[in-house]
């Protein structure tokens, strides 16, 4: 069989980088055209010293161009840059979309959190997601979830689909600093988060929490409500989410953890840790494993599930290889790993 | 004036060494004898090498004897073994308690979360709670709150007391690593906690929890739940909790702020951010400040507060001075500052 | 082919845990018994929770018995106790040690630096040195050489056979912590080394020391003086080694770049990075690469080279691989990636 | 006493916050006009959330206006831009510039390391080095050193004045990220830094290289040779500084330590640790203090010593505010520390 060509738009940033770091392991793939935007013309070995394989490759510039003839398109750009290379891509290429552009179903939500005009929705990239691999096999655009979204999505839509707790969803999600992306910000120098834990989008405006509420839906008939408050903690790469609901019945913390194991038991790379462990990102990391635990606070009634991803990969590039082997009938775990760097 | 003579029980771990610290830097204090348990024999400089002043000092042992004849002794004592010393020193001696044992007033509480005999309840040190200075002047016997309940309770309080919210409340604290002290623990290893988000005490287990439920009790009539879940993020020092409570009624973020604003008005310590700007540790590192911020979310239909602390100084240290002041009827703030050492 | 089978002991710790990693990854490699010392019993899912695949293994004793029957066994255990439980496994069984037990040739040496009887000394696990492929091909004893002196050895020997430079090598070598390991020990902890950087082992008495001058002379005939100095800097893993010494002549920038394109080019891990880019560890990091660069200081008249290298992986679990790979005939890069995971 | 009247220029950088930082400890100062470059007209609260006391300052232009009439001026501005203004303030007043501009004598050291005119050079703000406290006594213009220079000569004069070693320094010098200031730059995010150690300014390329020689000529009379490659490591503040020379005879680790306290000991900041302790920068953090290791590596035949420095505080904003000091009359340590905040 004639490997898949694949080629990434945003290669100098941090989820193009992620991306062909796992292209380069996937045994079907062939790395095709590298594009970036202000950084083309240059070698990605100066930008990328990590991808040693790719080291002499030139960064194209990045357009409908430069990108065709692919079998494989992955969109790592800025968010709202998207739409428009993608209505100049052939129908029959996989387009697969890093960014927000086509994650948002409701225009309404698109307009008050992004601005601008809705470009549409493209099959959501969250196999987890029920009825979600039918979707997306064959699919020619996918839109990838958000960081955040993924495992505040994995570590909730258990227990709110099992109708253990009213759909009325806390989360507070610890990150580390990738997922902010490579633009150089002063908030993101790495003398103001070294030693720093501070809490960023409070009150319900980050734009990753019309995202979560989405995905909960397809789990729960009616109204769901989630107050999510992102943290920025010392770190480059991980999130892990608490995730808090109040009971909607007596539940036991061994009936919690029967509802997760049953919901983990056919994912390949959803995992319900062993009684008594909790999820760290150091275990995930570089991995497309999210791992998950559950408990009961009896005092509180309150369902407590944690569950920690690693943003770069499983939270966005990991997931776009996932849904690419999905859509092109490749096995689901081609090229991924569960195991993750530590320590 | 003669100076006030302070002893220190546990020199070499990180709670005394803090208050050796801020002792240094206060103008109506002698450091009298400081003693440890293993460590005893030491010197203070080859255990606390950033204690210049102290370096030729030798830790004596821990006992009510050594202890004896000072004006004020700070314990900073593993749990359990403040009470044995305690009895033995005069009722005359102020004695400042950094551990849990004298925190609880509930002996069921107590041997729930943490087993064994209840020793009683001293005056709680956070003067930021009603009526707790008058309590705390002229005391001899004080019991310095938890680093975790510091934060939680202030930056929670406000809220409650004044109805904004139903006395529900979800709370996430994102912690560094030195508030689980020195001693050498595999999962506090560098290694470990380096490039690492993790959760524990999850469920409502943490001891920490009653604490805050008790503290929350004293500005509302009635019952509260307390939903506590930790994090251990990387960084030495620093606690980020982040606190949402259900709305009772139509609160704007306005109002929430004019409330927050209110109750930290004639504090010294606590400081309500400018509108739109956010707590981090960073900002209160080494000093007795915490940094709280409030917002509502609306769709959430929640109230959101954020508050940042320096767990071993306002957490610990910084609280324990700042008690010494008010029961010796020195001005509350000698010898500490609210500037924090950033970046 | 039938797999080839590997025992790990020592499973528990950073370096086992590390091969384990990478064996996960060998497409030839049957992982067999798993050991440990004070962790036997325990699953490794409850220790390394990061290698999923093997979560349900339980962790066998370390014995000569239990690690019998296999065709490689890879010893990862503190000093000192390789050298009983390798003698009494079979000579056929491939046994690779990533202890210190056999790699100094020098019986002096050996007492000085680590005290007690010398065990001997096995082929040296670093087939960048010249003539050491062929020494590890077909090998059944190979000791792994130490992380400090894999990437000090690599960056330096090039300028030493080219007799660019006197052979008086002055190393200061920045490391992250779990080279240290993951025993408990209270300088290790997370609140000891966030934040911090410190020297240890000052003056020539790390016992890497004689390890660097034993490679230095295999490519220089007559003395080599070797001073290192060991920093400890807050990151858990991977080294940048700074090594200097005075030019024996007058030596451009480019010649020096010269003679390091030389001695990489036929090195698949070993890499000279383009002109004006400095080493840096997170490129590296999981990866078996070592990035190097060279400079001239003119003014002072000294060479500068620098490298970077994973300590537990090139540095330690990853070139026990590549060696196993070389003593089977299995292809040399098998199972290893030059990819670090970045950022 | 009416107190000093400081200004400072560049009050949002790193710089500027931190001599803020301690000037709000001085008790003779009283802080005068904040300015700033393209942060003019913000609030100093929004930009330095940790200097609660002065939130409500609004910062004013950077110009010879706004800072006229003050006693003491602090300049934390960028390279290049000092000459100007303090041209146009009164010769009666005290200008103490943190930048680089009037630090080097000669000007062709200028123009190769910094390019563009020498403006010419100050008494230099390092009261250690011998004679330098009399040229700083009453002195109205002072150039404060550089971070690295600071702590590089104060772990190598001493055994280069004793002639225990030849003029020959090979100097590595670990940096936290804060010495690289506050604007953004991709290779200084978080993500870049964190979990990462790298090399920059190679081959005595930095700037800081003929500070230090100049400095080192002081001690000897001769030429002297200065190799020093600088290290970026994560985390936030401290520089520590290794530091190595050949033996010119024959040198016990004992003469070696008389050597260093006799230098140390009429100094009020510099501390050789007791023996065998080795310094770490989390000591000195926060503090004006510097401390020092030394010791012999007979097999290397070199001394070598080891300096830790808070590069904002003794490394900068603390030696501005000890020159003033000196420069002022006041008694020398007035306002400063030597207790660092660990950990």
């Amino acid at each position: 069989m004639s490997p898949v060509t694949v080629a990434v738009a945003g290669a100098s940033g941090y989820a193009g980088g992620e991306a062909l770091r796992l292209l380069l392991a996937h045994p079907e793939v062939e790395i095709g055209v590298l594009t970036a935007g202000s950084n083309a013309g240059e070698l990605l070995g100066r930008l990328q010293p990590h991808l040693l394989p790719l080291a002499d490759r030139v960064l194209a510039e990045t357009s409908s161009e430069t990108l065709a003839g692919h079998d494989v398109v992955i969109l790592a750009l800025p968010h709202g840059q998207s739409a428009t290379i993608a209505e100049q891509l052939s129908d029959d290429t996989l387009v697969i979309d890093c960014g927000a552009d086509f994650r948002l179903e409701d225009a309404s939500d698109w307009e008050r959190f992004y601005g601008g005009r809705h470009a549409g929705s493209w099959p959501y990239g969250l196999p987890e997601l029920p009825g979600q691999r039918a979707r997306l096999a064959g699919a020619r655009r996918i839109a990838v979830p958000g960081c955040y979204p993924t495992v505040s999505t994995l570590a909730a839509a258990p227990a709110i689909a099992a109708g253990l707790v009213e759909p009325d969803v806390t989360i507070v999600a610890a990150s580390g600093t990738s997922g902010a992306g490579k633009a150089a910000k002063p908030h993101l120098l790495g003398s103001e988060v070294m030693g720093n834990a501070s809490a960023y989008g409070v009150g319900g405006v980050h734009r990753h929490t019309p995202e979560i509420t989405q995905n909960l839906r397809l789990v729960h008939d009616g109204e769901v409500r989630v107050g999510f408050t992102p943290l920025l903690v010392p770190m480059s790469r991980g999130i892990l989410a608490t995730v808090s609901a109040p009971l909607r019945r007596d539940v036991s913390a061994e009936e919690a953890r029967e509802v997760y194991a049953a919901a983990c038991a056919d994912e390949p790379f959803v995992h319900l840790l062993p009684e008594g462990a909790w999820p760290q990102t150091q275990s995930v990391l570089g991995s497309n494993a999210v791992h998950v635990q559950v408990t009961v606070d009896v005092a509180a009634s309150r369902l407590v599930a944690v569950g920690a991803v690693d943003n770069l990969a499983k939270g966005t590039a990991g997931a776009a290889v996932q849904c690419m082997n999905l859509a092109l009938g490749i096995p689901e775990t081609t090229g991924l790993t569960t195991i993750g760097l530590a320590p």
